[in-house]
This record gives structure tokens, C-alpha cells and sequence, in this order.
């Protein structure tokens, strides 16, 4: 059978099964992902097209009989750890949102492993795995996230008994956002200030038991429920619960950082800093990155497959052509999508790295090295602001660019959105994170200014006292790799002098953080561009994982990347001194012919990334094109289409009609 | 009792009643309003804080209760026409979208009284205010929306019988997407192509009727659902249709603009032109502009409300202190909100005048005059694509400035986003519709150069030819009004001429718009923006409606509005050569000045909007700032926490605990 898209994909030499080996790292790993993803959707359980059409309490449920039957099927496979934690991967790529399970799987699992001791992890872990025990993190009260050191759930010890008592004392105590709280988890790792013998501690974390591992109850003293309906994650149960005087063992504080004896004494553990507390946050984060990119690829995917089937309006170059357009052919259309799409390279390849570099970084942590950790900070922070700022306000942009389809959830666009916006507030909020970001770059600013050293991941700094170039640049300049480099770098450099000089003149650092907040936010993101920007030319500048084919249409997205994010915010490069206002036209026009450029291409490029059908779950992104036979039968999945009560007829038409006949009846009565 | 808010009152000096009286309008217009929303919500129908917690069924349900209570309460309280109008306008205000009955009400009456003869009105005219004739507006089509030369609906004249066939010829042509179309309306103004003895006169407008009058049931031939959820608008039932060859009598075709002689002749009426069949579309668009205003409004009443409420964090100047920040306090929080506030204010002003401007332009339209059309088309698309875009970014940014708890609906953020994300693309898609700006903008400056001539609203286009300003600004000048009356002329005009020369080099107008459409987008954006400053500093500049304490504050939001959003495109004025690269130090200084003036100020300006808390349903926004009470309150009217069935328990836990105990025992008999 001819596809609508065959036309698109005969007309480009690009590769895309290439670039899926590119995207997801090698040609196993790809087909291992393929192979799980058959494994799943051969049962009927992760049929979903119908999940746009639930209530949210099917949705929940679906959502977790997927989990529990993935798990199955893990066992039925003997896949290994690995490959079963890649498997629940695949799964939440089915549905945008992590699941319940997935903060099981991930942050509990992880909080587990590096703030409990060893003989605490071979009590629990094993639980853990086998499903009997399911956890979640229990850190944010309804008055507290961002400030972590104003949570006021408290853990007092009683020498008495040996345990910890767990208290909520305010109502804004109250723990209010934890995913899994509400209905799934029986267990929770609680954030909560530690008292010895009247005196505050600070925050600790705890494991406490939530419900009978039984008959799943709240245990006496639990009080807990659900936060109600979200904006997206509506797959998962974010919770409340608060404690009445809950008593724990002693030994269910995470001990690892520091321990508490029997007698009450507080002892910090040599070796293992307080950050660690909070590195499963930082571990959470770099994990985003990658899934914004995808995130962001998934509606480009949709996106620009629905623009090339949709046809509308007519050629005016061409006025005696009775044919509409494609909606790819217009430039507004263009402009809109394929810098997206380039985006969504640059956040997936750079992602890639990043997940790498949070192995090795967890592991070094675990060792009681912590020399990374100042970069590896600056970076989570930065690129988790950047990238998911990227993706939720690329995907709204994907929306719109499909009109009114879009505004449907069966375009899938809508609950893809729902789901990734939480990733601009939670684990760590966009704004507070910049200035960490910031804090971190001053810091290894300042140590280079004193020492003379950096980081081998931010030697760029050591050009802030250099001269910077003033002869503007031609068309092929514009065009080569270098300049962008070069530009993003002096765009950043121009911002660190700038609050450098302005943290100067504060009584401290912190102040001088707190009273230049929105400097330190572009500053942020002028920094993790040039990130971006930097690994996306050096994966394109010579690749030996790409064909010829291949590797000039990646470079033409890569050129789109550099000059639309530049000409977005171009007064900062013109104030910088590194673009003249004169050299506006030429980047434009360059802009412009990179997107005649890449619209051959830009369904195989789509392509490269490989979501299937299912994963899609699009009536407008389908492989084949047929996108108007999807929307109609996915209608007819609406409840209300097979409801014949009549609501308006009932509740509007004949309440109105009854009253203008008494009405006529009374006033024909005087 | 003392509320969280008592203190920002306290230290404010503005008067906020006295601004709700400018921007609605007037202090008796004020007062009906208060009225009119007591007539609603003292009945027990109207008590919406459920609404949230509600499936997309039983919000039709409610929306179209309330719709229905309304007409009764108009009824008792016999309210004149106009008043019944502004009741239904108060209950959209609850639901912060269009219910289904709005487009009774706006839309279908608008079309049947511009469209059809005086002999139509009076057939239909009645039954449609005593609502047993219930309408919707069907035009767009699964396959066309923005070119509606494409519609595919065929009305074909059948002399035998003197009636019309209303036919559906193609999946594409099934209309999609008009509201209340599926279970609401039992009549249509159906858009379709006019055939004649097998010629195509192109589209035209008929009254089709959908449902029997007592029964509800759909019409023979007439097939009917709903197109499933949507990511707003789920109070109403946008719906699809296919007409498999209905008859309709000749009478019931719109007979203003043309006639069908009962001959099967086409005659046009003379002095009723062909825009005039889409002049519903305009009208509508320009109510577009105070809705999105007022939507930006509450976004900005309920965030800084909370703002100011919310304490997170330390004062760094003051470090000993361990009393938390209001998050209103710090800068990137004032960074971000600030300036909408000042759009709301912008946008709102502006639309009261819009308002004014369209009742003018109906009715001369009425009486045939068309010489205010140019610009009425220009200025009503260009402000509807930058206040729905201004109010949908904005809503989303204050949204995320409320942290975690902006991601619940019970904010009344996210259901507020949702509706007005169809303002983008509702009425003609905003990038659509800058083409058509630009198309006006460029007529009348070839009006201009050819008569010398400029419309009054447009006479800044005669600065075209003169030089720009070449020197730097001060701080001062930057504060004065005038500087940016100019400077947004300035980047304006500097577009104009762009875009002028551009299109000269092409083969026509048309191609010279399509080939340049992202310029397009631009200039119509330059153009909007000069509208929306010029409106905002003539308001402010000397208000005889504005006390002296209020109007110095005001002046406060024009200069940040007009700052913040050259700041935002900061480029494009540097390209233009208004603004020098040096001079965006100064411009930053003076924002942050402003924000620190405007900051004691900010609760007291989002009062003066004068939003009730029922119209909020917020549990951020409330008057009296008890946020997490309220947050807490509103949890519980979540059906899943009055639901025991323990999902978790039966579809994760026992199966994944029954398939390791069938392993164990299948090992362990191996």
C-alpha cells in the first residue's frame, strides 16, 4: 500500500536507520530495544490507544497493571538487571510520563544504594527488587521544596524505646508531591529534621514503613491520599501524608552519612560529605536531559510527519496550480519546526554523554571523591534548566504548528506536554537551579584566578581576559562550525566578567547571587548553550559513525541549531561585542537557506529516531501518513460517542422552554 | 481575621477600586458586573470548586446546567437583552472558557444577523432567543481549516424540489472541530461549496438543521459525535458531521450577500461584499483581545497572590535572619511576573478600545460602508496573534513561577492555560493570520506612496522615509514615555521597509508575502506591539480617570511593559538602529528599578482587575492568601481518595509476588 509519506521518504538520501545508531548510542542497543519493545506490545495489556480516553483513575490503573505485567515478563525472560530496568525504559516511552513504578525503580532504588549502609541495603534491597517492598522519596511538604533546609517534618530520638519518633507538626509539614505516596508505595524514604535531646540536627532522610506490606492499609499513624488532578503525570499518584507520632527503629535512619548510637550521640561518617544527601536530586537531574531530548524528538516526530501529509493553501509562485501545498513548504512552517528538530539532536547527543558521565560520577561519589562534583553540578543544573525549557517550550510550539489537530490528546502532542512540564520545576526549580549553575561558575572562576587551574571540561574559561574580535564576518563564515564556537563562548565569557564585576562590589557571594538572580540565570544559559553548541559541532565535525550521506545533513542541522538559538537572543551577542547588528541580514538569509536545505530531509531525519507506532501514540506522528482515518477511529473510542442522554436537551433547552411557558401562562393570567 | 495578605495591602498606596473602574470601564459598569455575578452564584448550580475533580462528561454536564440557570435567572429577573449578554459574559468569567452556549450567543447570532436577510432573521431570529432553536457555526473541516477555498461540503441546488442537498463527498470534508456541533446545537450554519447546474460558485452559508426540536435526536442523513478530549475547552463539545445528502429548502441559504433564484441563478447583492461571509471570524477575533487580556490578569492575580504568600529561602543581605523570603521578593520572581502584569494591564486597556471599535465597524459593515475594513482587518489580526500568544506564554510563566503546586489544577492555572491555547489557533491560525497584517500594512503603504494618504490610526507610517535618531539614550531618557513611542515606531517602520523592498524584487504581492513569511510574522508582531505601547503611554501619560496616587504606578507598568518587551527583542531594535549594543546596560538598571518600585505595589494592582474568588477557583489565588489550607481542602474532593480498591495491592504486588513464588516452586522442583 502507498503512504502518504513515501514521496518524503524517496526524495532524501538520508539514512535513518543510521542515525538511530547514533541517537541510541549503537546498532545493539537499538535492536535490543526493539526487541523489548516486542516484547511488550505483543501482550494486550500495553494496548493504549484508548488511554487518552480514561478518567484518571483508569489511567492509574492501567498504568500500573503495565508495570506489574512488564515485570512479569522480565521474569518469563530471565532478563538481566540491566535489561529489565531498560525494559520499564521502554514502557514509560510509551506513555511520556515516568510511571509510579519508575520512581521505585530509580530514585528509590539509588537513594537506597548510596545513603544507607551496607548491612541497612542487604535488609531492604532485596525486598525491593522483588517487589515485596515499593518505595518512594518523600522529600517536598506542601510549605517547602526548594528551600530543603526549612522542611519541618521532625525525627526525634527516644532513648527510651531506641526508635525515632516521626511527627508532622504544621500543616505545611504535611508531605505533599512525592510520586507513588498516594496508592502504590509501602514504603518511603522521609526527609525529616533530625532532634537529639532538643537540639536540630538538620534534615536526615529515614526509612519509614507506610502500609501493611499485607493488606497494603496505612499503618497506624499514616494518614495518606492523593493531591489530586495535574496539569500531566496524571498516570501517577502523587501523594500527601503526614505522621501522628509515627515510631521507627533506630536503625531505619539512612546511616551512611552520618549515625546516630544508641545513646543519641551524633556522629558524622569521615569521608562522606552532606551533598550526598541530596544526590539522588542530582542524579534524577542528569537523567532529564535525555529524556527532553527525546521528548522534544517525539513531537518533531509528529510534527513534522503530520506538516508534510497536510495540505493547505495554494503556491503563489506557481498561480495556475490547483494543488495545495504541503504544510512543510511554507518558511513560517520551516522556521518553527526544524530548529526543534535540531534541537532535539543536540539535547539527545548531548544527553547521551551526560548519562555516561552520571555513572562514572556516582561511582567516584561512592568512593568518597568529589573532585567532579563542582562540574558535574554546573552541568546537571545548567543543561536541566536549558534542555527542559527546550522541550516543554518546543513541544507547545509542535502543538500549535498542528493547528487545531493539536489542541486534540489524540494527537498525543498534549499529554507528551502535560507530562515533560514538571521537569522545569521538579528537582530543583528552573530559576533557583541557575543560580547554583552561577554559584559554580564563579567558584571555578575564582579558583583559576587564584591557581591558575581548570577543569579539562571548562578550559574555555582561561580565553575571559582575552581581547575579543571586532571585524564583522561574511555569508561562509556565518557558515563554518568554528564561528559558532566562537561566538557562544565570547557571548558566555562577556556574562561571567559581567557578574564577576558585580559580585565584586556585594557584601558576599551569596548576596551578590541573590541581588543579580537574573544575571545568573543567563548566565546559566549563555554557559550551557555553549555546551550545547560545542557537542553538537565536535558529534558533526568529522564523524567516523557517519556516512557521507549522512553526516552533511546532520552539519546543515547543526549550522540551523547555532544561528536560530543565536538569533533568538541576539542582542546579548550584539552587547557582547561578538555580533555587529550589520551581520543580522547575512545570518538571516543563511537561516533561510538552511531550511530549503534540510526540508528534503526532514522526514528521514524524523525517522532517525526511531519511535514505533506505539511508542508515538498519534493519530497525527503515524509512520504511514493516514493521519484523518486515525483521528476519526480514535474518536469513536470517546465515551460520550456511545452515551445517548441527551444532556443539553435535558439540562438546557427544556428547563428554558418550561420557563418562558410559565412566564407566558402567568403573564396571560394578569 | 488577619489574612497573609494584610501587609502588602497595608503598604501599598494605590487604590484599587479605582482601577477596576478603568479597566472595566466605568464605576456603574463595575457595579453591574458584582451584580449580576451575585444573581449567580447565590445559587447552589454555580458552586464550581468540584469542577476540577470533575470527567470531561460531567463538566458538559455542569457548564451546560449553568448555562441553562443562567437564562432562567435572566428571565426572572427580566434583564434587557444587553444585560442577559453580560450574565452569560460573568459565567464564562467561572469557567475561564466558552461553554458551548457562547457560541450560541456570540457567534451563530452574529452570523445570523450579518448574513442573512431581514425575512431569515425574522423566521429564526426569536426561536433563537428563546433557545429552542440552539446553533453552532460548522465551517472547518477534518482536512481544511486555514484555507477555507478548500472546504470540501457541497450544497447543491435540485430545481425539481427547489431545495439544497447538503453532502459530505469525502472523509476530509466532514466538518471537525465546531462547538457545541456535538450533542449541543440543533442548528448549523453550515459552510459549503455552492453548486449550480453543476458550476462551483464557491462557499457559502446555510442553515442547516441538525436535531429534532423535541426529541434531540439527529436529523435523518445527519451524522454526529464528538472529536474526543482536548487539552482545554472540555466544558464544551466540539464535535464532527457528515451530511449524506440532506435536503434543506432554497430559503435556508444566507441571502445577504448573494440570492439562488428559484431558477437555480446566482445573483450577488450589490453592496454587500464577499468578506463579509467571514466577518463572524472577525468579530470573534476581536473579542479575542480583552479575553486573553483578562486571562493574562487572573494568571497574574493568582501567582502574585501567591507570590507574595509563599516563604522560601533566606535574605542573603541579611544573613542572621531566620525569617524566610516571601518568593515575591526576589528578583527573578519580580523578573519574571512584573512585566505580565503590565501586558494584562496593556492588553486589557487595549481591548476595551477594540471592543468599542468593533461595535462601530459591525455596523457600518451593516450599512455597506467598508472603508474602515483595512485596518479593522489589520489591527484585529495583528492583536490577536500577539495577545493570545502574549497570554498563553504568560499564563504558562506564571504558571511555573508557582512551583510544584502550579502543576495541580486546583491552581486554576493549568485548566485557564488549556482554554485560551485555543486563541492560537481559533479564527485563523496566528501565523496565518500575520500574513494578512502584513498584506494590510502593505496596502496601505501603498496607498500612501501612491496618494499621499494614511488612514488616522496608521499616520506614523508617514515617518517612513525620515532618518533615524543616531545618538544613545540616557538613563532618564529611557523613562520617558516618548522614547518608546519611538522606538517602537522606529523598529516598525524599519521592518515596513524591509519588507517593502523585499516583495518589490518578486513576481507579485502574493508570492512576495509567502516567500517571506517569517518577515511577515515579524513586521506584524512590530506592528501590534507599536499599537499596544502607543495605547498604554496615551493612557497613562495624563488620565483625567486616574488619581494622583494611582497614576504614577501605572506609569511604573507602561515602563516596564514597553522595557521588558524591547528587552525580549532586543536584536531587532539594535538592527533597526534605534537602540545601540551599549545601551542595554541602562535599559536592564531601569528594569530592575522598576521592579523594585513596582513590588510594594503588586498585590494592590492585581485587586484592581477585581476578580472574585469564585471567578479565580484557585486555591492560590484566594483574596485572603490561606493557600495551603485551601490546598488541602480542595485534595479531598478527589473521588480517588474516597476510593479503598488498592490498584496497587492487586494489579503490581500480588501478581509480580504469585510469579516469583510459581519460580521459586517450579526451581525448586527441578
Amino acid at each position: 500500500m502507498t503512504s502518504p509519506l513515501d514521496a518524503e521518504r524517496r526524495k532524501s538520501r538520508v539514512f535513518s536507520r543510521e542515525l538511530a545508531y547514533v541517537l541510541h548510542q549503537s546498532k545493539s542497543n537499538v535492536e535490543k530495544l526493539e526487541w523489548l519493545e516486542q516484547l511488550l506490545v505483543q501482550d494486550p495489556v500495553f494496548n493504549h490507544e484508548k488511554m487518552y480516553y480514561l478518567t484518571r483513575g483508569e489511567q492509574y490503573k492501567r498504568a500500573t497493571q503495565m508495570a506489574g505485567r512488564a515485570e512479569i515478563i522480565a521474569h518469563r525472560n530471565k532478563l538481566s538487571e540491566e535489561d529489565t530496568a531498560l525494559l520499564h525504559v521502554v514502557l514509560q516511552g510509551f506513555t511520556s510520563c515516568p510511571s509510579s513504578t519508575a520512581l521505585h525503580t530509580g530514585m528509590f532504588f539509588k537513594n537506597l544504594g548510596l545513603l544507607f549502609t551496607d548491612e541497612q541495603q542487604a535488609k531492604w534491597m532485596k525486598m525491593a527488587k522483588q517487589w515485596r517492598m515499593i518505595g518512594c522519596y518523600a522529600q517536598t511538604e506542601l510549605g517547602h521544596g526548594s528551600n530543603v533546609r526549612g522542611l519541618e517534618t521532625t525525627a526525634t530520638y527516644i532513648p527510651a524505646t531506641d526508635e525515632f519518633e516521626i511527627h508532622s507538626p504544621t500543616l505545611t509539614s504535611m508531605k505533599w508531591w512525592p510520586g507513588a505516596l498516594a496508592r502504590t508505595a509501602n514504603f518511603g524514604v522521609v526527609y525529616a529534621r533530625l532532634l537529639l535531646g532538643g537540639k536540630d540536627y538538620g534534615v536526615h532522610n529515614f526509612m519509614v514503613q507506610l502500609r501493611d506490606l499485607e493488606t497494603h492499609d496505612a499503618m497506624a499513624g499514616v494518614t495518606l491520599g492523593d493531591i489530586g488532578p495535574k496539569i500531566g503525570l496524571n498516570n501517577v499518584d502523587n501523594g500527601y501524608c503526614t505522621f501522628d507520632h509515627v515510631r521507627i527503629p533506630r536503625e531505619q535512619m539512612g546511616m551512611r552519612v552520618a549515625t546516630v548510637t544508641r545513646e543519641g550521640k551524633y556522629m558524622k561518617n569521615s569521608g562522606v560529605p552532606q551533598e550526598v544527601l541530596y544526590f539522588t536530586m542530582l542524579q534524577t537531574r542528569m537523567t532529564y536531559i535525555r529524556s527532553c531530548g527525546l521528548a522534544l524528538a517525539k513531537a518533531s516526530t509528529i510534527t513534522i510527519r503530520y506538516s508534510a501529509v497536510r495540505q493547505q493553501g495554494y503556491d503563489a509562485n506557481n498561480p495556475d496550480s490547483k494543488e495545495e501545498l504541503s504544510v512543510l513548504d511554507y518558511q513560517t512552517q520551516q522556521y518553527r519546526l526544524f530548529p526543534l528538530l535540531a534541537a532535539a539532536y543536540a539535547i539527545t547527543l548531548t544527553g547521551n554523554q551526560v548519562d555516561t558521565f552520571s555513572l562514572q560520577l556516582a561511582d567516584q561519589i561512592k568512593h568518597g571523591d568529589l573532585s567532579m562534583l563542582v562540574v558535574g553540578h554546573a552541568m546537571s543544573c545548567g543543561l536541566k534548566v536549558l534542555t527542559s525549557e527546550m522541550a516543554c517550550n518546543g513541544i507547545e510550539t509542535c502543538r500549535r504548528a498542528c493547528g487545531g489537530h493539536g489542541y486534540l490528546l489524540s494527537s498525543g502532542l498534549p499529554v507528551l506536554l502535560g507530562d515533560i512540564l514538571q521537569t522545569v520545576t521538579a528537582e530543583g526549580e528552573n530559576f533557583v537551579l541557575c543560580q547554583q549553575t552561577a554559584r559554580a561558575l564563579l567558584k571555578v572562576h575564582g579558583q583559576f584566578q587564584s591557581s591558575g587551574r581548570l577543569p579539562a571540561a571548562m578550559q574555555f574559561i582561561a580565553n575571559i581576559g582575552k581581547p575579543m574580535r571586532a571585524q564583522p564576518r561574511g555569508k561562509d563564515q556565518w557558515l563554518e562550525l568554528e564561528t559558532y564556537t566562537d561566538v557562544f563562548q565570547q557571548r558566555f565569557l562577556f556574562s561571567l566578567r559581567g557578574l564577576v564585576a558585580k559580585v565584586a562590589s556585594e557584601p558576599s557571594i551569596a548576596a551578590g547571587i541573590q541581588n543579580n538572580s537574573m544575571h545568573c540565570y543567563k548566565l546559566a544559559n549563555a554557559y550551557t548553550y555553549l555546551v550545547l553548541v560545542n557537542n553538537f559541532v565536535e558529534a558533526v565535525r568529522s564523524s567516523s559513525t557517519l556516512t557521507k550521506e549522512n553526516l552533511p545533513v546532520l552539519q546543515l542541522l547543526c549550522r540551523l541549531f547555532a544561528l536560530t538559538q543565536l538569533e533568538t537572543t541576539a542582542g546579548e551577542f550584539m552587547e557582547s561585542g561578538c555580533v555587529f547588528p550589520s551581520e543580522m541580514p547575512i545570518i538571516r538569509a543563511n537561516i533561510e537557506e538552511l531550511l530549503a536545505l534540510i526540508r528534503p530531509h526532514a522526514v528521514t531525519l524524523v525517522d532517525g529516531f526511531n519511535f514505533s507506532d506505539h511508542a508515538l501514540n498519534s493519530t497525527l506522528g503515524r509512520y504511514d501518513g493516514n493521519v484523518y482515518e486515525a483521528l476519526y477511529e480514535s474518536a469513536q473510542h470517546d465515551p460520550l460517542n456511545h452515551s445517548s442522554d441527551k444532556v443539553a436537551l435535558h439540562e438546557l433547552l427544556r428547563p428554558i422552554r418550561d420557563e418562558i411557558a410559565r412566564e407566558s401562562s402567568a403573564n396571560s393570567r394578569l
